[in-house]
C-alpha cells in the first residue's frame, strides 16, 4: 500500500490528503435539511448529512489527490450511526481510486490491539467465513504501551500489505508535556521515531517503509531532526492550514526525492467555502470551494519544495 | 459517577469489574450455532453471537459485582454489526444496575478528543435535539497527547458526572519501553500519575476524584509508588488472573480505607468454563461457571486485603 500512496503521490503531484472530519456544523444547510427531513434530527439523519457532506466533497476533489484521512472520532460521536457513514466513507474513497488513512489512533495490548488490526486493517473469521470490518489502507496507531502493542498492527499490514503512522509528535500545543519530556539527554519523541525507524526497517517497500509516522506541521524543527531519525518512514503531517502550518514549514519533512511526507488538512479544505477567500462559491457551492482550496494547498506546498530541493 | 461507583463496591463487598471481552472463540459452541441460524455466518451473526454470550454472563454476575468493562475493539473487529452489540451490552449492563466502563482508550487532540468524549460520556446535538451515542459511565483515555487531548474528556465528566480512567502503567510485558523511561531521575508513569493527581484534585467526588489511572496487576511495586502519587484517583487495574496477577499482589493498589482500586478480570471469568477449576460446569454451563469464577476472584481479592488491612 506504501507503493501505491506513493504512486498515486506522483501521479497526482500532490503530497497532500483531505481530512475528512466532518463536524455537523461544517455541513451546509441545505444538505443538514435534506437529511433530517429524510430520516429527523436524529442519529441517523445527522450520519446522513455528513456522508451526503463527504461525498460531494470526494466527487469534487478526487481526481486531484492520493488520498484522504477520515477521523473516525467525528463519526463515532453519532454513535453507530455515524460509524455506518464512516464505513460508507471508507468504501466509497476507495471505489474513487483514494487510499484511504483511517484516523483511528487506536492502540492496546496484545491480543486487544489484535482485534483493533483486524477491525481496521484485517480480516476477522466467523464460522467458516472470513470478512473485512472497517478495511481502511492505513490506520493511526498509538505508541504510549510499547511494542506489543504496535507489533500486532505490524503483523497485520504485513499480511494484507497495508501500512500504518504511528504517532511521534503530535501538533497540539500541549503535545511535548510528555512527548518533549529528556530521556537521557534526548526528547522521549526521538526515542519513538527511533523505534518506527527500526519497524520500519523490517518493514519496507520498493522504496519506503509502511510503517509512518505523525509528526505535526506545528513543529518544524522536530520535523526536520525526525526526517533524519526516520529516512525511510513516511511522515504524515497533521497541522496545516487552520492549525498554521504554512507550505514553507514544511519542506523539512520531505527527502531529496521530494518524497517522504504526506500533508494533510481538515477543516482548511472541507470548511473552504467559509473562509474568506473561497466565500464567492458559497454555501450551495461548498465542494467546489474545497476543490479551490485544494487546488492552492498543492500550489503552497509544491512551490515551497521546487524553491528548495 | 465515582460516588455511584464507591457505593456499588461497598454495597457488593467487590472491588471487582468484570470485563467483558468476548473473543469469539470464547463464545461457546451452541451459542455461535444458534446466531449463525439466525444470521447466518455473517459480521451481524458474529455480533449476536457474542451479545447472547455477555447477556447470559451478566445475567448470572451483575448481583455479585459493581461494574463491568466491555472493550470495545473486541466488538470494533466486527465492524459496525459489532459496534452495535457493543452498545446493546452498554445499555443491558446499566439496565442491570451495573455501573459501565468503556475500555475505549481514545485520545486525540482538541476537537477531536471533544468528539470522543461527546460519542462515548457525552451528548451531541443534531438540530434542534440532542441525543448519546454510547453513553458508558467511565471511559478510559490514552495520555500521550498531553493535557490538550485529555481537557476535553474532563469537561464532558464535569458536565454529565462521568468519570476517566487514564493510562499511566500498563500490563503488558513492553509497557516498559517508554512508559518507564526516566526524566529527571523519575520514569514517565510517575510524570503522567502526577498529572492524573493533579488533574484529580480539580474534580472530586465526595472523597475520591472522578478522574482514575490503569496501573496494570502485572506491576505491584509501581502500584505501590502510585498509590502515593495520587491518593484521591482510582486505580484500575487490568492484569488479575490470565495475566498472571494475584490477590495479594494487589494489595498495595489500594488505600487503607479498603478503596481505591477496582480489579479487572476477563478471560478468568467470562471464559472461565474452559479453565480446569471449572470446567465440571461444561459448555452449557458457562455463565454458572463464570458466577463461580466471580465468587473465587472476591474471596481472593478480600482475603488478601483483610490479612493486610
Amino acid at each position: 500500500m506504501i507503493n501505491r500512496l506513493i504512486e498515486k503521490i506522483q501521479k497526482t503531484g500532490a503530497p497532500i490528503v483531505v481530512g475528512l472530519d466532518p463536524m455537523l456544523s461544517y455541513v451546509p444547510e441545505h444538505v443538514q435539511k435534506a437529511a433530517f427531513e429524510e430520516y429527523g434530527e436524529t442519529l441517523r439523519g445527522a450520519a446522513e448529512a455528513i456522508w451526503q457532506f463527504n461525498k460531494e466533497i470526494v466527487d469534487h476533489t478526487f481526481d486531484l489527490i492520493p488520498a484522504v484521512k477520515p477521523q473516525i472520532a467525528m463519526y463515532e460521536q453519532f454513535g453507530v450511526k455515524g460509524l455506518e457513514a464512516y464505513k460508507k466513507t471508507v468504501d466509497y474513497c476507495k471505489s474513487r481510486g483514494l487510499v484511504v488513512i483511517g484516523d483511528v489512533k487506536r492502540g492496546d495490548i496484545g491480543s486487544t490491539s489484535a482485534a483493533y488490526a483486524a477491525g481496521h486493517l484485517g480480516k476477522v473469521q466467523v464460522g467458516s467465513r472470513v470478512y473485512a470490518g472497517f478495511d481502511e489502507d492505513f490506520a493511526t496507531v498509538n505508541p504510549y504501551l510499547g511494542s506489543d502493542g504496535v507489533n500486532p498492527f505490524i503483523e497485520v499490514c504485513k499480511e494484507e500489505k497495508k501500512g500504518l503512522f504511528i504517532l511521534v509528535k503530535t501538533s497540539n500545543p500541549s503535545s511535548g508535556e510528555f512527548q518533549d519530556r529528556l530521556v537521557d539527554g534526548r526528547p522521549l519523541y526521538e526515542l519513538v521515531g527511533e523505534k518506527v525507524a527500526e519497524w520500519g526497517e523490517a518493514h519496507c517497500g520498493d522504496t519506503y517503509s509502511y510503517i509512518g509516522a505523525v509528526v505535526g506541521a506545528t513543529y518544524p524543527e522536530q520535523g526536520k531532526t525526525l526526517r533524519k531519525v526516520m529516512p525511510k518512514s513516511f511522515i504524515l503531517v497533521p497541522g496545516y492550514g487552520a492549525q498554521g502550518g504554512k507550505g514553507k514549514d514544511l519542506v523539512h519533512f520531505f527527502n531529496e526525492d521530494g518524497l517522504g511526507a504526506i500533508v494533510n488538512s481538515s477543516r482548511g479544505i472541507i470548511a473552504a467555502y467559509k473562509q474568506e477567500a473561497y466565500a464567492k462559491y458559497g454555501e450551495a457551492h461548498f465542494a467546489e470551494a474545497s476543490r479551490a482550496a485544494v487546488e492552492d494547498m498543492i500550489v503552497d506546498i509544491r512551490g515551497a519544495l521546487e524553491a528548495e530541493l
